[in-house]
């Protein structure tokens, strides 16, 4: 089940509260896209934004809306007794897996993070896969808190950042991580940018950003990275690296993905939560000259 | 009201809830030493980690404890709505002014940063503290957003991370921002470490980690500092350097401040919010040596 392409959808907001229909209305293209499993509440998800209440209603819609395509569920948060409940929620959802990154406010020590994910486990009858994204959390994972980590039952997966542009490091660097985790955890790239190098070098999926808004690019890429044909793979990357380049300009990933949203009519206008301003008007037609250029409307 | 010592206590907690008799017994502490002002809900105070029912109540309490202290709430959150939900339950608890950390998951950028403060200042009739601490919230203010936020009708006071240690430094940077921003908002030093120096360099106030547990010598710097006595302020600082050195060495200062009020008594063990865990045994020795050595428990 951890394998393969994982899309994570926006979670849109309108007039400060979740835009239900347009949420369910991208669920469903995902699973007529037919992508591998679909990853509510992750980054790209705004769950870090969102009340339980609201966690729990969204991961219920994605549920109902998926099909047969599994769902994983974001529950991160940054005290361990909110952990557990959305834990809890996401599993009278129906969730198949929760996703979960160590968010910090006070910066957490190695030891505090092993607890977080050790305490989840032991709650929860759920695999859980382990999220390490540094440009949100500020945490950095040791390829030997992997292994601690990795080692608990119920660990299936870890969504590790971007690697290495360079074939050959990224994947000595995927190398590194297989032998410091049980065979059965699987390891997955995320950064997009990343995803065909990723694949090729050896990681078991791809979480990724673009595929919950953009299924078909992600899943050409994917299948041609599964059936071998790697340079396929690297062509499709390669035709997607203006998006890329966007993503590394305007500052991640969400508010170009939320542009492209916005722009293909997937949800309405600002479907960020505040603070979060999204793009501004002369990014947003660089964004929209990228959708028209690639085709990405089709 | 946004000058002198502003003591910021602990939040603790015992069996995953918060202690109010132990809260109101820090509060009463600092009543009864005189502080200037009392910050419930700093980051000390754990704010990042208790939920709007939870922080409501907190608020209440110090208010109704405080005696004739001003009491200043944190009201910090990732979402713009939670924020001004926060003001709303501060100011029905009768709470003196508001203190705003720009909170992170995904990186703000400079006009997000603003657009909260602007929101929050139109919403809430109650002076705001700007919180500036990248060490927990990873955001970076520049000396212009500074000017640009402190424009802003009911912003009072601004809490700047820890000066350069060097004094004459310290005063560059001081004139530097007070120059960028209305002359009656208040410059607050924090990085309890730098408050000597900060105060000698033209800092209006202090905001005090270990003033909000212990009060008494936090004061005695401060009332050296404001008396013009430099040098005692700067003794008082030099003679409570093994604390700082503490502050430093594990990794911040409210695993430090914890484990000092629990080995006082003041709080149960374990008064932190989990994830975080606290001081190992060892550290713990440490502190409890630092304790005796400087008469911190009289």
């Amino acid at each position: 089940m951890f394998t393969g392409l994982s899309a994570f959808p926006l979670t849109p907001l309108a007039h400060g509260a979740v835009d239900e229909a347009a949420f369910v209305h991208l669920v469903a293209r995902l699973r007529e896209a037919r992508a591998d499993s679909i990853t509510a509440l992750g980054s790209t998800g705004s769950y870090a934004y969102l009340t339980t209440d609201e966690r729990a209603r969204v991961a219920r819609l994605a549920v109902e809306h998926a099909g047969p395509v599994p769902v994983f569920v974001g529950i991160g948060a940054l005290r361990t007794s909110q952990v557990l409940e959305h834990a809890d929620r996401a599993e009278q959802a129906g969730a198949s897996a929760l996703l979960l990154a160590p968010m910090t406010y006070q910066p957490l020590t190695e030891d505090e993070v092993f607890g977080l994910y050790r305490a989840v486990t032991e709650h929860s009858p759920l695999p859980v896969i382990v999220y390490d994204n540094p440009g949100t959390t500020r945490f950095t994972f040791s390829t030997g808190l992997y292994g601690r980590i990795a080692q608990l039952p119920g660990i299936a997966s870890i969504k590790i950042p971007a690697l290495p542009s360079d074939p050959e490091s990224a994947r000595a660097r995927v190398r590194e991580i297989r032998s410091a985790i049980p065979a059965q955890v699987t390891i997955g790239v995320s950064g997009d940018a990343a995803a065909a190098v990723g694949l090729a070098a050896g990681c078991d999926a791809w979480y990724s950003v673009i595929g919950g808004t953009l299924p078909a690019p992600a899943l050409r890429l994917t299948r041609a990275a599964q059936e071998g044909r790697s340079d396929d793979a690297a062509a499709e990357s390669e035709r997607l690296a203006p998006l890329w380049q966007l993503f590394g300009e305007y500052g991640g990933s969400i508010r170009v993905v939320a542009a492209i949203a916005e722009e293909l009519g997937l949800t309405s206008e600002n479907c960020l939560p505040l603070p979060l301003q999204g793009l501004n008007d002369q990014q947003r037609a660089r964004v929209a000259g990228v959708i028209r250029d690639l085709r990405l409307d089709g």
